[in-house]
């Protein structure tokens, strides 16, 4: 049955790691071919744990305006000692960080973007930079109609400028937005400025052995168990 | 025979109005369906003839930055009157504005595009804002991968921030990236950056009335009769 929201939202706009794509399983099947001796489940956690501070860093004016790409390749450098990759020259590390731009899409996104296609704009709305954000979609073949990034903005989500960002953009009320996410924190966010919001359910986010707590919120517009589910939320 | 700049190359910027799509034969078409006893030629000249002043105003410093719907209109509003428009309203306006985020595509444009996609990344570079691009992409069906526009530079073409913001936003040299446009000025301001170049030709840009040379420039690294052509010399 179509939710009533159909008929009002006219952009959708996605968060991307976690929502997406799915960077715990991508980073450690590339360890496995490239660093098999490495635990890849931890590393990709490490890796992971570092994003959030190092943005809280440039948004408390710690570090100037950085983008995602450099801040990846900082806390790699932080991280490769402890998992014995300290010898890694100078052009492995540029592969490895570039990973993020080939992070794979979990297996309903391909096929739920392009039924939201037809009906909503798409957009990303992610903290990851605009050329990472386009290479992994030609990677991965997702069809956006437009790529907004924090880039766009300078500054990172949950910063309202964002989210508002993106209803100035296409010249709309917030609440003819709607953001799709993972992660209760970015919904939150959206729903202080005015934009619906859809919770995706990603319960093995950060791999098998630790699993999400996908519960629902009270406060979001939408909770669907993947994109496709979604579509069928939204008719389309 | 392809052109072996076509290994240098790793994204290609289209200029959009005049280049991929019509902007003086959809906004003729509009007026002959909503305004008939209106010139419509004259009235598609008179617009656009509005638009590179408007846009020297901004970086002037006389008005402060102003995205490309709000110069359109400002510029709309002065012509109303001399086609005896003068008693559209707000809504009537509002339509008549959004024209731009309707234009039509050459008809090349999108089977160059999808040609183009396969083996480069696709992104505009306009001076449109980014919610125009993304409607007219949606509307006109253009396969962009990215939309970067002069709203993500705050600078319009011809400015250095443009040009050379495509090849920081993609990590890369000046020389990896080529500005496809049918206007040899905008070439210009890209080869004076370090970017490659291709002219495409539209003869009919201004309308069958005011027939525009397409001469080869000797600067340029390629020119096409079109999309198509210029997918040929690349060997997509």
């Amino acid at each position: 049955m179509t939710h009533p929201i159909a008929d009002t939202v006219e952009v959708l706009a996605f968060d991307i790691f976690g929502t997406v794509v799915d960077w715990h399983g991508s980073i450690v099947r590339e360890m496995q071919a490239l660093h098999p001796a490495v635990d890849g489940d931890a590393f990709a956690l490490a890796w992971r744990a570092g994003y959030q501070p190092a943005m809280r860093r440039v948004m408390a004016g710690e570090l100037g305006w950085t983008l995602i790409d450099d801040l990846h390749r900082m806390i790699l450098d932080g991280i490769l000692p402890q998992f014995g990759l300290a010898p890694l020259d100078e052009a492995q590390r540029q592969h490895l960080n570039r990973v993020w731009h080939r992070l794979h899409a979990w297996p309903d996104a391909v096929a739920g973007l392009t039924r939201l296609k037809a009906r909503y704009t798409i957009t990303t709305l992610s903290n990851g930079n605009l050329g990472l954000l386009t290479n992994m979609a030609k990677h991965a073949r997702l069809p956006w109609d437009c790529v907004l990034s924090a880039e766009v903005f300078r500054a990172y989500k949950p910063d309202p400028a964002t989210y508002l960002g993106v209803a100035r953009v296409f010249d709309l009320k917030p609440a003819q937005v709607m953001l799709v996410a993972a992660h209760h924190d970015d919904l939150a966010g959206a729903r202080a400025c005015g934009l619906q919001t859809a919770y995706i359910e990603r319960p093995l986010e950060f791999g098998a052995g630790h699993v999400k707590d996908v519960s629902p919120q009270p406060g979001n517009t939408l909770h669907a168990s993947s994109l496709t589910a979604l579509a069928d939320q939204l008719g389309c």
